[in-house]
């Protein structure tokens, strides 16, 4: 079988989501090509080589710039904070490798253009790491709407809630800083559910949207605390540069108009990702937190039989 | 319209259900003959004549002989304590009047037999309080299973829990007591289910169960005391005499196995009458706790569309 | 007890509501005042007997100003078409009856205003017929965000989607009409999600919205057509003139954020009332659709116990 | 980091699950000893060859007796249709290997005291592939039941329904033959129902059961055909040997009541493997449908916001 060998720069919780993902390739999808985890990046050699030993792989690098160069790397997987992917990226591309890039893409809109432009001139592969995209229940999603089983698209609702800085005590990090994550639950939740908006209705033609910053300052903690970390009473405050929730309107280019929102600090959703698709015969609704249902609605059911249904996939047992 | 009187025995918490039903039907079902609560019967003439101001209703006695003897009653609703329906039944019987009997419809089968054979002898009409069975949702299981919608039925599994008296201080009543009740839960809210499983599924040929009492005693408490009280720390206890909850095997005349339960001490079930129906070509779940919903699964279905439904009524709203 | 003496203004379906609410009034809160429907009117004295028949009426009349003028009446109930509420209820009030005014309260905020203002002079009790705010989940609802278990408020997300005008065929009516009707889904069903959020989360100072029309014209049909009529094919189409969806984000006074959407087209959706509040420590989700749930989560909860919960009411049995 | 070298037996659906198991161990839990799958073994060198190129596994022999005798291997894994487990482990513990055996242990309890027996008197470890008791919503659920949180355990409610073999033309196997597999439902599904309700509730002290078999013959087919397949119409059928649903009563040694079933035909369930535990003072709910979420009842919960909550892990993301 043929292999992709890869080069990933990054071995925290995405690097590490990342290197679980390609191992499990060869038993899920036994008649592709089978990606290989080449060479390991992080900030030090010391990281990159504890990680190459968890993630069962060989090289291991303090430097970034060495794993892009490397010859035995054919697709680059970037999973650093947001403000490292631009230039990331274009050293990967100029370098001839595939990018596989961690979203958000870049912090502007002008750099992820100049991204997709060196990519397009030069040829390569690329992909952003819009995950949600490959649940099954979406690709039902997409089906249903492609072959008009929905009718006209009118309406979508979409939200992506997650309560993983709802604590205010979570302590400050990389995430809270303008220049280095760009904005705050538009940037790391939001992405996800405009990639699932654009995906199943189209393009976005017009927005209007507002954001709200509730905990104005966190506590500074030590640099293990993450996101899940209460930090000390008595730590030192700083100011959050970006957004905790954002709403905005939208209108797609098709003439549907629908809503779409993000919160880094709601209560209690855990993965709160969730689209509801309204055309004029049929609907679909789905979440994350159950992720193994679409909720589907046909006007062309019986009449006694119509309802919102959890369609589940087959039954996953095999002999 | 026509109107059909009705002789109302019992003024308590089911007597007032059956009150208010009479009076909402010339609004809900305009061309139906109309019911007119003609005359109330409760222990004592007092309680009786509260009730009957209450319910806009004309009589009122604390002789509930003297009600079943009244010439302008023509249906006798009995809504009193489990041991009485036998005596008042067949006096309503024996007085040329038809007979809508809360249940359990007896204390015993041989009661219960006795009292159908004489409304049969008598010619006279009989109903029992099985109210669950009217819900349209209950309607359209019905509907699927004699259409053969669900092929050959084969399995059916009910529960009628409710936490009515989880509490152990909830104070001794008549429902404790064999003489005046009969069983515990098996009466009280099994009857409930296993009618719906005759409805849906039809005779039950074999059963095999088993009951158990959790809580040994209640306190003795006040008169009015009722199933939400909760009892004086200091009350006099009193042994109770049926089951807290049960369970059985049954085996119907076609064959389809299942299972039937019932609790009166579940913790947090309001009102978890639930049954699911199986068949050779789909599946049918429903429990009153969302009781305008039907889970609904199709094997019939396009394959990536099957899933299990809640089918809902029409939009409720008129012009 | 004190009787309260209605007259009521429109026999339609949500006249029917009103009398059937009326009528259960003693019956489930015999502690109050007691309401009584003393006259009815509609357009014809015909509809009007027809209607008091049934409603179990004495007075009828096809003359509104007959019955505002009637001193047998205490309070004015109106449920009207929307463009006639203005002109009754400012007759009503000033033949100093009290007045219950189904919503939307007006076409305009101006007509709307002034109706509270001569409510105000003339010392009037007026009610606007946002039945939703009654039901004991929002009860629960208000009250834990009153007693700051939520801590501060800072998102509200509601909507009201109901399928009642979805299919294209349903027949053209008053209420696609700007000069009957005033707006379109925003007055007919958004206004009580509008309700609810100020009910709940308080003033809104700044809205931002957008209103998309799907189905152009509708069919004329008939009469007596109503929601759930489906007209002929080849009837005669008619211009809609108000909008069948409409979002907009929402700003509260207390700086919280949000959306509000509502929809008479959406698929599937049968009373899809909801609304998710988030606050600092808690959230609260309800839908109508399953009117007997809340879904509560409490930061406060022992961590390994927190999640969104359905708080249902007590068992509702009696003794 | 401590390697412990699997020798895996069946390489089929369920080795698959142990291989990629044993190599998502170390990105997972990164401080335990690492499971290194040394070789595996299948009816056939040409398919343990290709299934150890797949899992990336070193060795692969055609003869099960060779891998229990490779010093190489600490643990002998064995994923083999049911009635091979019992020789299988037992030459596994003569040769000295810890064992981790599927489930059904054995085709009777005889052979499976055996199994325990050797076990034991060679002091080597073994476990049984009951891999749903390690769900953390089940630990959550032990936990309460054994900090007395909900009280006295008084009822326990189980379902393990599959609709993998619902489909008459689902082909004959193995597992409809008694001498292969033993039991239908009751050993290939209701085994881990049985296991949790041990888990939760402790022994199970009497029980009581029926069965049934609805399809009572199968079409033969190809030997690749899976559950999922579905034969030829013309295809030759063959007489199914052991049952396709159980129920039965179970009485606990701590007195508890409770009942039990298993379904290898129902309609559209996928891995409804459901439990219900009472207790007096609270109540527990999970079905693996949504294998994220735990439904929670607590008495002690203050009383308006008592309610069955759908408990979930906490958000999964780190740093």
């Amino acid at each position: 079988m043929k292999e992709v060998r890869i080069g990933l720069i990054g071995t925290g919780f995405m690097g590490k989501a990342h290197a679980q993902a390609f191992q499990n390739v060869a038993l899920l999808f036994p008649d592709t090509a089978r990606p290989v985890l080449e060479i390991v990046a992080d900030g030090s050699l010391e990281t990159a080589d504890a990680a190459a030993r968890a993630f069962g792989c060989r090289g291991a690098t303090g430097d970034w710039r060495a794993l892009v160069a490397d010859p035995a790397v054919d697709v680059v997987a970037i999973t650093t904070p947001n403000h490292l992917h631009h230039e990331m990226a274009l050293a990967a591309i100029a370098a001839g490798k595939h990018v596989y890039c961690e979203k958000p893409l870049a912090l502007t809109a002008t750099q992820a253009k100049e991204m997709t432009e060196a990519a397009d001139a030069a040829g390569i592969k690329t992909l952003v790491g819009f995950n949600f995209l490959k649940n099954p229940a979406t690709g039902l999603a997409k089906q249903l709407i492609e072959s008009g089983g929905l009718g006209q698209i009118v309406h979508f609702r979409g939200t992506f809630d997650q309560d993983a800085l709802a604590d205010p005590r979570a302590p400050f990090s990389w995430r809270f800083e303008r220049a280095l994550a760009g904005s705050g639950a538009l940037d790391d939740l939001g992405a996800h559910i405009i990639n699932l908006a654009q995906h199943l209705v189209g393009d976005i033609a017009k927005v209007c949207g507002q954001t709200q910053t509730i905990h104005h300052e966190r506590p500074v903690a030590g640099s293990g605390a993450g996101y899940l970390t209460r930090a000390a009473e008595d730590a030192e405050m700083r100011r959050v540069e970006n957004e905790d929730q954002v709403q905005f309107l939208v209108r797609f280019a098709n003439g549907a108009g629908g809503t779409i929102e993000a919160s880094r600090i709601p209560s209690g959703r855990k993965i709160w990702l969730t689209y509801e698709v309204n055309g004029t015969k049929g609907a679909i609704y789905f979440t994350q937190e159950r992720m193994n249902e679409v909720q589907l609605y046909r006007s062309d059911d019986p009449s006694t039989e119509r309802g919102f249904g959890a369609r589940a996939s087959e039954s996953p047992r095999g002999l």
